[in-house]
């Protein structure tokens, strides 16, 4: 594992959970961690279970004992190391957004396919159980054709100005703000859920444009809790919001919004999705439960049903507890890797891959430059 | 008042109520209604206590008894109405929109400013009393900056292909589709509490492009419920569902979405605005809730406060019964028509009025410019 | 009517509103009001739209033009104006609690039998169109044998220690405090819906024991605020809090649970019922809703369903506006005398009526003997 | 660790998981696990991480490799183990409830107190951060006195009557039914939350008395599904449902209900806590949310905040995810064992332990007696 910060976490608790929860057919061994700080990566290695440590991710790739490489670092750094890593023939997990710009996107696709290596882009949202329940009633048709999805994902945690310009602020690290970091998410559910984007028109916003330079602290646990260094500000160079229509190439109206001024919002990734014969309705924060609606429910009995998405009939919800036992953020994890597991032991193609991430990055590509242009992108031509 | 189906019943009503629940300056009095059925008519006079009854609308303008003319017809007929009795020197209350096209309107409110009558536009959703108060948080300043307001009006009551072409749904009769029945509301609602409209980029899709003739019934307490007459179908020329983004010219970033296809949603017009300080939700099925989150609450203790605004402190809602006595509907009509009798009365300006409905009108037309143009319109420019 | 303060206002509006909302068999006229303040009778008439008015009721009993009788003062006036009105051979109806009384309720049932005049009790949240809805499912076997009923009703309008000795918290003129006022209206409920009631244990409190003396304001508009009266204070001698369990005849298990010390909840009138079949959940903040769950309903897709009762389907709610055009607290008054209404021109018996006000009022009764003994005791013995 | 099913995972999870999220003073390792099933035990012992099992409880005991003996047995095999593990010096963790009688649970308090061990009670509902904060916020005073307190605890996974005989249903394996099993949670939360119990009443209900013979598939993953053994049925000796009033010692009013037969309520565990300055709400299929209302609040924004309690300032949130990524059922057990370690690393005295477990067995057994008796108890005199 190249990176061991927040999301780092996330993966290492992941895989440490598989064989607990799952019977793969391949059990990962935490081998190696890599991170440019060394003490930092220690204490990493020490906490996550690692059998080693490395102060340079080329290192992990030259490692024999070493089968998969997973990218946890900031995004700017995801093509150099996937490349690298698929050319070695590592199998290879990125985190999301998969790259800065759809070239790169398209250079580690193909870089990935050169070595037929497995490759899986970490779209941890697709993998709750009721988002995966959701996937299956519209694959069987029971919404009919689909005619609307909405999705936002509202944050809120650099509202206050004297919050600093960490790096998931700085263009040059991350590549876009709230568009690469959440938009990409509820775009991504929908491409899963939805179908292909065809066209798209795009606004973005950057409410506060000068910050105080600064960083998360840099303890593991840490939440999102910054620090600030010294009087000296930065220019934001990143959108804090962004809001996009789109057609897609079923037909149906999408309505997106990503925005990080949203005071209230902690962790809002919800969408709606209208078909013929019903909708549905998720929220990350309440991520246990599916509304479902049913357009031929008895005349009367109609309304959105509150489905606790906890049952052995719900995907993946089998391999945790009892009905009503609701599990959290974590546990998406969890079931992505178990997929990874399996692909990797059968040497199949899993997904979400990077040719998700190729096709998500040429939404964030189209978004990008109708918000330059101000006119309707088509994705295709990106 | 001329017209008396679903929205003559609604005013009917609420001319009714107003000296039962308020000590208004002006007392209403039903003096004649006109419709060009007479056996409608006659028995919409009766039902709804109007003293007389005409089957022609301009015999109620020649009327010395009448004093102010409220139109409720389809919306072809508003401007020709208006402009009547404004200029024969009565107040004028209509529906909205006010007008099929922004010309009209503009004809419209010369009319009315030209004799100093006083003119009301019926968006009644302002007068949820938890409406009005979020209206007086912003006034206040209570959450500062305006960064986003994201609203829906979602609706499903037409996305059976056999419902008929009724005239909701032909362009000649009411000018557009889901745009000027519901969108118009939603843009009211947030030209209210933002701001005005800077500029827009929208789409519009018609999802059912056929559809068998015929018309709603025509009992005065019928809800929706549509005859099909015969097998003849004939083509929808309006929006099923129509979406906007909106820079205003406060700054804030508006997402908007208006449809009659999303399955489950009733009546499902929804707003939440975020400001720096604190953010709002509403939702006109649960309209006497408000949801308020401030930034500055407690740390740990942060989280939307779900208000039910039946307290006397709540705009209007002292007028009615105890705190968690939920009122309805109806009753945004009563304080509406409560605000037009005090104006009447004062000789006063109320709001909103044509003026408001000359601004919505030209959001509504830089919306289907843009949607054929498929470019940002500002709304100044139309 | 005899009374005019907060019932009164909400039964004269029903009385006003019916012939605008249903064809009803008989149309009633508001003749005469009475009440011994004639300042505030006057005005009460005037306001409501009474022809005239009386300071003594007796007066009203006497005239020949009067036919019915809706007595809305407190409860230890009950009794002698009802049962002197049913002997004049008027029709009768009455807030609820029936009596001050067992005794009292019988006599009060013996009287209207012997004239055979309808009479009625003001249960008005039965006549909620979900709480309606609700009885239809039930009777209809679709939740099975019940199990179990669960009823709070929660309120928070007497916590402030400085709140004064008003008339509703005064044993002599209200006869009980949280019981009679509120906890009878969850247990009509729980007859309503589920049957009789066979034994009850019960728990009261009293929190506060001493206020200062004052009484509400006597606005006609008027919330409950209310207004201290100098320094003195007195005690209170009723229940700001009552709870019990129940074993209905039909075997389900009851918890109920009245209160006015429930601080955030204004109004929570709320119930859940259990079915080997299904379960329903209501809340009369939110009464436009009810929440319903079949055992039967597709595995993977059980849930709540939260159903909008506004739909011409739902009882009573074609009478008013299209779906999702949510209805109020005075509804529920417009329904109920509309049953009455076309009871009196049917000679009809009318629901509830005062047998169910003798029969709640023995579970009154049961539960105020058992706080006492602290022994089970059966209704049957009462 | 004795026994391996649905507690065992849960508890050898948590261990699992503890030096991941947390720096506690001592660190779990998974020494030995015994069953008596060899098959069932080894392939726990595998999945769970054991370094060994032991078919026979008493070797794990003798063994001086093994500081601390966890009992997720069913219920009647809890004192036994309890008291020879204390009684061999070992530290003592049990599964709730924690004895089959009052006596028993005596018992084991002496045994573990004569012995200087460390002894926890595993109620993990009261390790839900939610619950945490809100036991800070009672004791920091901000609800003032107590009033309410009212509490569910609702099932539905037994209503089918061909639901078998499983070891949860049959008294002398488990003591009782919904009582021990959940109704224990909530009135331990109560302890936990408002104080201890003065006295109760109770109503008991056994709604299908007779049922299949069968008991829970064995795997180790499976949820809840039973297997039926032949054609033959047995009596149900155990409570399906149970509901008690309380008279708390600080004199706050409980109603508690636990119930295996409310259709559509999963896994429903929720209760409200009425103060003088404010109220709480809480519900374990929503945990990370706490409802919070304040009667300071200003008034016309009075109302319950929806709190995610995901931020570093609500307990044990800090050590996973970042505000607004929730977290599960299996994050009550790891915190829970974190109090654990630190308590065994300084010989500290954690809570729960088994004087609350006498406690909590006190109620139950009051419960029981006044179902018996139908008489209020003392749950001093038990």
């Amino acid at each position: 594992m190249v990176g061991y910060k927040f999301m780092g976490k996330a993966h290492a608790h992941a895989y440490r959970d598989i064989p607990f929860y799952f019977d793969s057919d391949a059990t990962p061994v935490l081998q190696g961690i890599a991170g440019r700080d060394e003490a930092g990566v220690r204490e990493a290695a020490r906490r996550y279970g690692f059998a080693s440590y490395e102060t340079d991710w080329r290192r992990l790739i030259d490692r024999q004992d070493i089968d998969v490489i997973d990218i946890v670092t900031p995004n700017n750094a995801h093509a150099e190391i996937a490349i690298a890593a698929a050319t070695a023939g590592k199998h290879v997990v990125c985190e999301k957004p998969l790259a800065m710009t759809l070239d790169e996107a398209r250079q580690m696709l193909t870089a990935a396919q050169a070595q037929g290596v497995v490759h899986m882009l970490c779209h941890n949202y697709r993998f709750a159980p009721a988002v995966q329940f959701a996937k299956r009633l519209i694959q069987e048709g029971r919404l009919g054709r689909i005619y609307h999805v909405r999705a936002q994902y509202l944050q809120d945690w650099i509202m206050d100005p004297s919050f600093p310009l960490v790096w998931r602020l700085r263009k040059e690290v991350t590549g876009s703000g709230a568009l690469g970091d959440i938009a990409a998410h509820i775009l991504d559910l929908a491409r899963f859920l939805v179908g292909e984007f065809r066209e798209i028109v795009s606004a973005v916003e950057t409410f506060i444009e000068e910050r105080p330079l600064g960083e998360m602290t840099s303890g593991l646990n840490a939440s999102l809790s910054p620090n600030i260094e010294g009087n000296q500000t930065g220019q934001v160079d990143v959108d804090d919001a962004t809001a996009f229509l789109a057609h897609f190439e079923n037909g149906a109206l999408g309505v997106f919004e990503a925005t990080r001024f949203a005071a209230g919002n902690r962790n809002g990734n919800r969408f709606e999705i209208n078909g013929e014969k019903g909708s549905i309705r998720w929220s990350l924060e309440d991520m246990n439960w599916l509304e479902v609606y049913f357009t031929d429910d008895e005349p009367g009995l109609q309304g959105f049903r509150r489905v606790n998405c906890t049952e052995e009939v719900h995907p993946y919800a089998g391999a945790y507890w009892p009905a009503g036992h609701i599990i959290g953020y974590e546990h998406t994890f969890i079931n992505l890797f178990k997929e990874l597991m399996d692909g990797i032991a059968n040497r199949r193609d899993v997904e979400p891959n990077f040719e998700d991430g190729v096709k998500n990055q040429a939404v964030l590509a189209a978004v990008e430059r109708s918000a330059m242009s101000r006119q309707w992108v088509r994705v295709a031509e990106m």
